[in-house]
């Protein structure tokens, strides 16, 4: 099976049992996916998208971890966000102004 | 903010507004996350635990994906499963055994 080059997990705050929490829930991640989708078809980048439940960072939420990278995004609250995000990933270079430290 | 060595990914199979589906979320493999934790704090691993939205492996479920290593395991169906895959991680290799190709 073909692996990603980019493996971007995007918070949704899924909690067992529950409904979405945290920051990430509360600001609605999970409407960002489309347009990552998107995105990653109108730039031909091998990567696969994926929800994931809490990731505990919750204070810089919403939150995007991209793998094998391990590039960890925080305050990704909107396209332009995204867009800063993907360009730097096509750069080969991570997008300073979103890194969680 | 400390990022874990090994960061785990458990598909438990979640689908944008509806309930868990696909060859992970049919054999409930949400259900060993508490297993997973627990060996993680018995072992003193730096290690990290996300429930995950379909990886799209679903041929191969349950599946889990550990990151920044890349390893992607398969038809990991209980406690001995991760076990191995967890024993294998502490010695810097991959159980083979589950690996998906």
């Amino acid at each position: 099976m073909d692996k990603p080059t980019y493996h971007i997990f995007v918070c949704a705050g899924f909690r067992a049992g529950g409904n979405p929490q945290g920051n990430c829930g509360k600001k609605n991640s999970a409407a960002f996916l489309p347009y990552i989708e998107n995105e990653i078809l109108d730039r031909g980048m091998d990567a696969q998208v994926t929800a994931a439940g809490c990731m505990k960072a919750c204070d810089y939420g919403p939150v995007m971890v991209v793998y094998p990278q391990g590039l960890w995004y925080g305050r990704v609250d909107g396209e332009a966000a995204i867009d800063a995000i993907l360009d730097a990933l096509e750069d080969g270079g991570a997008a300073a102004a979103h890194l969680i430290d």
